[in-house]
């Protein structure tokens, strides 16, 4: 990709530079929800753009496409429409082309991020999580069942994955409670009740479906990408103690369903391209509808903060989603396989993204090793598992030469129980 | 209840009586999709109504409220406007009333049942699948685990579940093609790929929330029943090859997820109420959260049937569901107890609905148990499993004295793979 620049002033490491261009929500004071692209310290209010006749070349676009509370109407005109928006507004922003530099609408074109509230991007239908790292996959299984025989005999065969509740995805800035639930511990005699002791993050990216299919059809690998509109960052909470305790036979349900944190902006996977690879190799092979033709991993930088009340933050993790054994084109042509249909912002979450070494685990049940190792944030500070008052931001950017896109934070505080 | 006559026409045991009332959505060659109440064999357009001034104590009533193509609005406005919509639609249907009877507008307002297609009732945000049947889980747990620990350590102490796909769920009449998937036979060295050889039905009923909650609130079970607006049936499609291989650690997936069929009149807790009863014993007591002061129980007879292609269909399940372990309440109770939030048109199923005579079990791999014992269904026909060109159609009702609230049916055939 030859070097781009533009005419707005983009800080030092921002995430949202001119190849990035991920859609998002957004409102503020004078503004209701609509849709925006960040750039820098700004947002492109896309509905200005429109107004002015700056999409002319995309005839079928309805007036009010970009004035609507999430992007699902926009992502389902369908990848060549939000390609083509995406490419115009880059058009826009170089660093040569003046019209709309000069134009009497940029100071309303272009909205400071700061005084943005960013809201969910997507009404999702459907949120599926998965379990596809397999240093993850180890770890859990190590911890909990025989660490001889840590993975379970289906875990290299298909991409295990489970349904989880979408009605609880918030957006960063969203503080949750500590969930109320039941546990019971080797040592207890019989159940017992009370706020979580042992609340925990998962360090996930999930993708966007951008385009439905009917109940019956199948997506294959090769096509499984035309499906998918883009990434966030995830947080899946989870409460470890309510989910041993729930979880067999039927998997993991209260100890999961109380909230999940998503990154705001959904970064393209035509932002990510320059990053893509080819993913670990798998052993043994995988049956043929879960073969791949091309690469489908990307080389994305993770990170995990806590911040604990009037403290700074300290980073706890530092993972990859490169690291990921199943990818996305295999995780949704699984998925569909049995004629599963989905629609249009359905969330389909990775799994804990863990890499090969202890500082790159990316959960507190690994870091911190079932309680057994405590995290030392600093300033006297130590964490088995998350406290009231934490709050958990969590950063992921993908860097190449001078290309940088990122995907900004989610960031959620933990308040006590309700 | 003191006993009520109406002027409609009703067939000798027709689930719609004068009693029941429930709540759809119907289309037809004329209409387009909008609001109805079945009776005989009718369906009051209840638009029709709403325009004549027949809800005109309603005043908050918004003009298009019967014209939308889902229940989620009205059912939204809350059961104090529902309850009296189903109040004044019975008042209005009474032998001695006159007022539609004899109105210009009976025509347009009573509607043939035969001519009319039901639709799905709401649009269902989250699916939650529950376990609740005992003997259900004792017969799982003694094919599949150990016969002298059927149920599993936390069984007893909360009513398992586990979330489900929404976007499958579809109304009787819409066939399903068999899913495809990986299954792998104790006998097999390797997992292999195929239409499932195990398609099984489950039978359940599954309740519809009509008021939304916050994040971080909970619902006791005193209140739980102001959350719930009413019962459909429901069949739990199960593909028992593909869930046997694939849900152990994280739960049923594909082997669910392919599609679960409702039946399309929404019964309210209100037209139930007759049928009301206390459910079993409770042993060990369970915790002050799951604790209840009243009944949430319902004597509700349930049956399966199979219909092979060509042939009459045959009976091979009768089932009640004041068999349930766990009652509605505390599905709700505990469901919430951790913050998690609801929204009106959310859908929650049972699980299984299993008696303890084997002609009660509510699947065919209890039926047939395993495939050990086939079920003859007449005409030289035997079943394991569902087959290609079957039709599974299940029905329900309550009676009690001269009182008949019933169910309908769901009805769908099974088609090839595709």
């Amino acid at each position: 990709m030859s070097q781009l620049s533009t005419w707005v002033q983009i800080p030092n490491n921002s995430d949202f530079t001119i190849y990035n261009l991920p859609f998002g929500i957004f409102q503020n004071k004078r503004l209701s929800p609509r849709a925006g692209m960040a750039i820098g310290d700004k947002i492109v209010d896309l509905s200005v753009l429109h107004q002015e006749g700056f999409f002319a070349e995309l005839s079928q676009l309805p007036t009010d496409i970009f004035v609507r509370a999430s992007l699902n109407d926009l992502i389902a005109l369908g990848k060549p429409v939000t390609r083509k928006i995406r490419e115009k507004v880059q058009e826009l922003l170089l660093a040569d082309n003046e019209s709309l530099r000069e134009h009497q609408c940029r100071g309303k074109a272009m909205v400071n991020r700061k005084e943005a509230k960013m809201l969910m991007p997507v009404q999702i239908g459907d949120y599926t999580d998965f379990y596809s790292s397999i240093e993850h996959a180890t770890n859990v299984g190590s911890m909990f069942r025989d660490p001889e025989n840590a993975l379970l005999p289906n875990w290299k065969h298909l991409p295990v994955g489970y349904h989880g509740r979408a009605s609880s995805i918030i957006p960063s800035g969203v503080p949750i409670h500590r969930p109320k639930g039941q546990y019971k511990d080797p040592h207890m005699e019989a159940p017992e009740f009370g706020p979580s002791r042992r609340l925990d993050f998962e360090l996930e990216l999930a993708f966007v479906t951008g385009k439905s299919t009917k109940m019956g059809d199948s997506i294959s690998t090769s096509d499984a990408e035309d499906h998918i509109f883009g990434f966030v960052l995830f947080n899946d909470w989870s409460a470890r103690d309510i989910q041993a305790w729930e979880y067999v036979p039927l998997g993991p349900f209260l100890g999961k369903n109380f909230a999940s944190s998503i990154s705001p902006w959904i970064v393209t996977l035509e932002a990510l391209e320059p990053f893509r690879l080819s993913g670990p190799k798998q052993d043994p092979q995988v049956l043929p509808y879960l073969a791949c033709k091309k690469d489908h991993s990307f080389d994305l930088n993770l990170e995990v903060y806590i911040q604990p009340e009037g403290k700074s933050e300290s980073r706890v993790c530092i993972s990859n989603f490169k690291h990921m054994y199943w990818n996305i084109a295999q995780q949704l042509a699984h998925h569909t396989v049995n004629g599963c249909n989905i629609n249009v912002g359905d969330l389909y979450a990775s799994g804990t993204i863990s890499g090969k070494t202890p500082d790159s685990f990316g959960s507190m049940l690994e870091l911190a090793w079932k309680g057994t190792k405590p995290l030392d944030l600093g300033e006297g500070v130590f964490r088995k598992f998350i406290e009231d008052g934490d709050t958990v931001i969590m950063r992921g950017f993908a860097q190449k030469d001078q290309i940088r896109v990122g995907f900004g934070e989610v960031n959620t505080k933990v308040l006590p129980t309700k």
